[in-house]
């Protein structure tokens, strides 16, 4: 600090400012590193730019504290404003002078009633954002038809304050596309993640119900701040007991603390639940024994848990039990359990992922072939929940055919934001670009304009149960999700599933001035690095439509060698299909015609290889290998291209971040140039282990200017990972 | 903050003064909430009492930074008097005022040479540290041989600055008894933790080498501030992985981070390694091509990591390998691996904690008659292993007969330090009283006052490798040991490694002040309640020599009705053999005669039912329910009024916690509050399906005044826990 002059009069303020400057200052040296904990919601002190604009805004706080969503949004302004301030604003109970902050409900807020806003169109969730006059003051209102609504006004305004938005003459009406925006969580009752990559499961089973951590209630406050208003907080391969009392008391420990921030809870189902908890000796939808079991227990489940959500099932498929067992339908088995919560309001999140016992000739045709012909039939509380392409989580698939191809049943998007198939945690992949890539894609099934996003909001066949899930990333890693990017993975997806038209790079953009540095040299490059990180994953690891290559089990790096085994659909030469000619899978007419199950207008051009988007030639076409692709290269060499862009991103977002490094904390600028380092490693790792074993088949040299892999064939296909993180057991 | 007023001349200091205290309260108020991280380092500020003290004795630092220990050294001392008085020392190369703290070694410090100390019997590892005068000016010197000598001395200085100890005419020597002071994880390489109840493994093995987590160094460094020199990776059921090349680079990456707090890593060895990832036939260790392996093993594990520690091994125990699978003794198999490691300097830690494949006639008497006739056949760089009693860790355990009985052969104590048989992680258990009253236990095996003590830092047969092995409690959990009060654990074991004959109640009292308060009206009662903490828990779990009473496998939870499955003494009816007539476990000479394995002078004692210590009474002796016990009660009412004693205790605990909440933080305050309330409930649990159990026996009615148990006898034993954390797989 350097001296000090001051005299007499103007003391005093100078000292409070000088003060509050210190205090500040202080607290950012002082206090723990960075370490991602707070995720975007970190409420650091604005600069001296910004600060004063806030300030304008948010001179006193005018919300209610009747109810606990109520406590919980003043809580957080409180918290919000008074870390970006430096000092949280004076609670008044109306507004005394300009810049008041007002939030609340007609109902909550005698002031907000004062107002007749329209919020007829809002319904329960939704929210406005407008610069009003109260009694003659300037004042921002933040109103709703729901306590809920209003907490999700006030992260928005949050979120305005925090990227720096201009704050006046707002004028926002906010209300989400879907109702239903789920995590999935699959979390195993030992704590155990199943493909999570950010250490055990948050829910700590054995100290529930008594311990409630307080990282529940920043879990809860995380996803309402971006939407999020449903849990399924056990794995879909399902234990059952999660269904006795001894866990439902811990269950609806979680469930109370969701509560005020507009959470529910689900739970996936295990359909043979009847038998292992229950006593009894078939899990037959049809066996009215079955019926009634199912019934008592979601009365007792709604006794503790009057807002439980439903339930969640993966029945037949991947050695799930379920009504095939039985001879029944999934339409059957879906409707057992929709029928029993039925009368407390519950819904079932039937997946459509599944695959029979014998292997299909292309199992990218299973799930169409066994549920379209169910259409119809699902009770009104069932929702088919379809993974976003047909294979399993590639890091790019076409859209799934399912998709508009069951107009009679509401279908439920399933991301995945955990990356399972994408380099796990190290590696930088923004799956915002991947989410919007696939909402975006038009089905056709209505002519042209019927994406995805329009299937799933039900605007194109007129459902009002409407849903998105995302398979989490979330783990008691200190940082929530294994990286700070991946961070970025959950923001995204909350934020989509609250409106599916949303872009990417919008969003991407409010999460790095949020997590980061509002400064525009930082959020610029860093969001092209983001939005341009997933096609360079697509890149070094299954260029042109490739997919399903990754080492057998734990999918971690590359092994297109994969043969053999259970079963076909298990391995990476079924997928490939390369041989001395050339390489993909022929899924044309002249092939598994898989291309036939899209709208004629989408089939017409994925089944043309002319006409193909290149991204998905190998998908859908069996090309020879001099091919000639769009950039004129011969396909080897447009392979040998592509693995190697791939690797040259990495080595450029390694360079823009290593760039940036004042303005980010040490610790998280550290952490994320180390991955980025591991995964210009993997990057590597991946394209020379795929080159190495793809000649083998064409052939061919490298063209001119490309380096050979470092190593022989035989040592990529020596390695072995027998613990690599998030494998199934 | 109240209106300031200054004038003129005295305003800069004031000022100064009242930044530094706004920006303290300031940090205090918004940092995050004290959540154990930090654990006995937090380096608060001081009050008012208590930082002029300290800073009349840290005016400014003396110390070097040539070296990465000097380094931490340094780094240390700033940020513990740094945080402890609101701002680092100011750095000097030699004292020029008064107050100075000068730390370092002659060959380190021109300034500690000058000083002439004495320093020859401190070793490589021990440091004096002594007010003195240099040039004129008091000073306080920390002066060692070592760096590492140093750097504790540093941690000692700081320790006696935490709790607030007299800083003045300090004139004191310290230099550690045994020579390896060290944590054994039982880390599987997925990052589960066999035994423990804190999270994962905090190994990051996916992510090492490139990965190095900032939590290792904080891991070394609360290790080094209690001496701690040495760590054991991974699990004693091992997995020969861990010595591929793969592994082994992950490795020497930890190594690199705890070599300069003086840390050396170990490895647990598995004895099939050569089968297993050497592609041998066999692991006989008389094989030549085994003793080659494991040579050029070695070899190949020293040119990475120098200062390796070398080996620990669970053979011939639970299904592990070992030399009798081949029919060789455990001297052979410990010998084979001691040849490999002694060029390098590097040792053997072999467990006896070993049962045969047969069932012994009883259990208790198995490492004895195994390891006894092979003393004097160990080569010089191999310690046996054996822990605290002959069974396995119970509550409450004699000492372990093999203490004293192998003159020859050095013995390394392992303690437990997760409780694994206490409670888990909920329950408020503090060892320091376990492990004291162990180490105090008389062998008598030269006379009186030969002590466990005395047996492990080799005064008594003339040993200089000397050790201590703690089964770490360290896990992934924000707070380290799943609790806060188990974190006291780890601080004990490490201080009593240092020195065995420290006082629990002294060790608990430093904690105490260093993680909460030095408040005396906290310490007091808080240390009161630690040193009975311990009894309570065998109170309620198992009185009077009762032990192994524990649920079956996972060891949570009261199960005295466990029996058939595999083997006897997996049971707990092998172990409190209770009938009609009484309970408890013969071992004198009309029993198992286990008691003649101790010297005749504790024999006698333990072998008469009427000299017996009564806490022993049940682990010796078979007694009729009628046998009139000390208190002048009957068994049956004694063991009644002990079970609920132990539930009282604990009852007891939680006021006095309840009434303390102003001395500690909010978020500690509650969870340990919550964690005492799980406590009491599963005190009481125990108590009740214990005595409903053993009533079915005694056949006789609860003594008058002590209630029923809650619950039927049938209720407890269809209590069903799969998911309890830490069994093993």
């Amino acid at each position: 600090m350097g001296a000090v002059r001051a005299r007499s009069g103007a003391l005093r303020s100078r000292l409070a400012v000088l003060l509050a400057l210190l205090a500040t200052l202080a607290c950012t040296a002082i206090a723990h590193a960075e370490d991602g904990y707070d995720l975007w919601l970190r409420y650091p002190p604005l600069d001296a730019r910004q600060a004063p604009v806030l300030r304008a805004h948010a001179a006193e706080l005018v919300a209610p504290a009747s109810t606990p969503t109520q406590r919980a949004l003043r809580d957080e302004l409180l918290r919000g404003l008074g870390g970006l301030l430096g000092g949280a604003p004076a609670l008044a109970d109306a507004p005394r002078r300009d810049g008041a902050l007002v939030v609340g409900t007609p109902a909550s807020s005698p002031v907000v009633a004062g107002l007749g806003l329209d919020l007829a169109d809002l319904g329960e969730e939704g929210y406005l954002i407008r610069s009003v006059r109260i009694g003659g003051h300037r004042a921002t209102v933040v109103a709703a038809n729901d306590d809920i609504g209003a907490l999700y006004g006030a992260f928005h305004f949050l979120r305005l304050a925090q990227t720096g938005a201009p704050l006046d003459a707002l004028d926002l009406r906010e209300a989400p596309r879907l109702a239903l925006r789920v995590l999935n969580h699959w979390d195993n009752l030992d704590r155990y993640v199943e493909r999570g990559y950010a250490g055990q499961s948050i829910w700590d089973w054995h100290r529930l119900p008594d311990w409630r951590d307080p990282r529940y209630t920043d879990y809860a406050r995380a996803n309402a701040s971006i939407g999020i208003n449903g849990t399924v907080l056990n794995n879909v391969n399902a234990n059952a007991q999660v269904l006795t009392p001894m866990y439902l008391e811990k269950v609806a420990a979680l469930a109370d603390v969701m509560r005020p921030y507009g959470i529910r809870v689900y739970l996936s189902a295990r359909f043979s639940a009847p038998i292992e908890i229950g006593g009894l000796a078939t899990a037959d939808p049809l066996d009215p024994a079955v019926q009634r079991w199912w019934k008592d227990k979601a009365d007792e489940i709604y006794r503790t848990i009057p807002d439980f959500g439903g339930f969640l099932v993966k029945a037949n498929s991947e050695g799930q039990p379920g009504p095939q067992d039985y001879g029944r339908s999934h339409a059957d088995g879906a409707n057992l359990l929709a029928d029993a919560l039925a009368p407390h309001g519950g819904v079932v999140m039937w997946r459509a992922f599944v695959y029979s016992e014998e292997e299909p000739d292309d199992r990218h045709k299973q799930a169409y072939n066994e549920f379209v012909p169910h259409d119809g039939a699902f009770r009104d509380n069932v929702m088919v929940q379809v993974k976003n392409g047909a294979i399993d989580f590639q890091p790019r698939e076409p859209f799934h055919p399912l998709f508009g191809a069951m107009p009679r049943t509401p279908l439920m998007m399933e991301f995945q934001i955990t990356k399972e198939y994408l380099g796990f945690s190290t590696h930088l992949a923004y799956l915002g670009a991947l989410y919007e890539e696939v909402l975006d894609a038009d089905t056709h099934v209505q002519g042209a304009g019927s994406t995805v996003a329009r299937v799933l909001d039900g605007s194109l066949h007129g459902h009002a149960l409407t849903g998105m899930a995302g398979v989490a990333n979330i783990g008691s890693d200190r940082n929530w999700s294994g990286s700070h990017f991946d961070q970025a993975n959950w923001y995204a997806y909350g934020r989509l599933a609250w409106d599916p038209g949303a872009r990417a790079r919008d969003i991407a953009a409010d999460w790095v001035r949020m997590t980061f540095s509002t400064a525009p040299a930082f959020v610029a490059p860093v969001v092209d690095m983001m939005m341009a990180s997933h096609q360079a994953v697509v890149d070094y690891m299954t260029p042109l439509g490739l997919h399903h290559l990754m080492g057998r089990g734990h999918h971690y790096g590359p092994a297109p060698w994969v043969e053999g085994g259970p079963r076909a659909d298990w391995t990476s030469v079924y997928y490939h299909r390369a041989t001395a000619e050339g390489i993909g899978f022929d899924r044309t007419a002249t092939g598994s015609d898989a291309v036939a199950q899209y709208a004629p207008a989408v089939a017409e051009v994925f089944g043309d290889v002319t006409r193909v988007p290149e991204d998905f030639l190998l998908w859908f076409h069996h090309v020879p290998w001099d091919y000639r692709t769009q950039s004129g290269r011969p396909l080897w060499d447009e392979l040998v291209h592509r693995y190697t862009r791939g690797v040259d991103a990495v080595r450029g977002m390694r360079a823009t971040w290593d760039g940036l490094a004042s303005y980010v904390d040490a610790a998280r600028h550290a952490q994320v140039a180390t991955f980025l380092g591991i995964q210009e490693k993997e990057a590597q790792w991946w394209r020379d282990a795929s080159i190495a074993y793809f000649q083998t088949f064409s052939g061919r040299p490298l063209p001119e200017g490309y380096a050979a892999p470092a190593q022989t064939l035989e040592y990529y296909q020596a390695l072995e990972f027998p613990h690599a993180p998030g494998d199934t057991r």
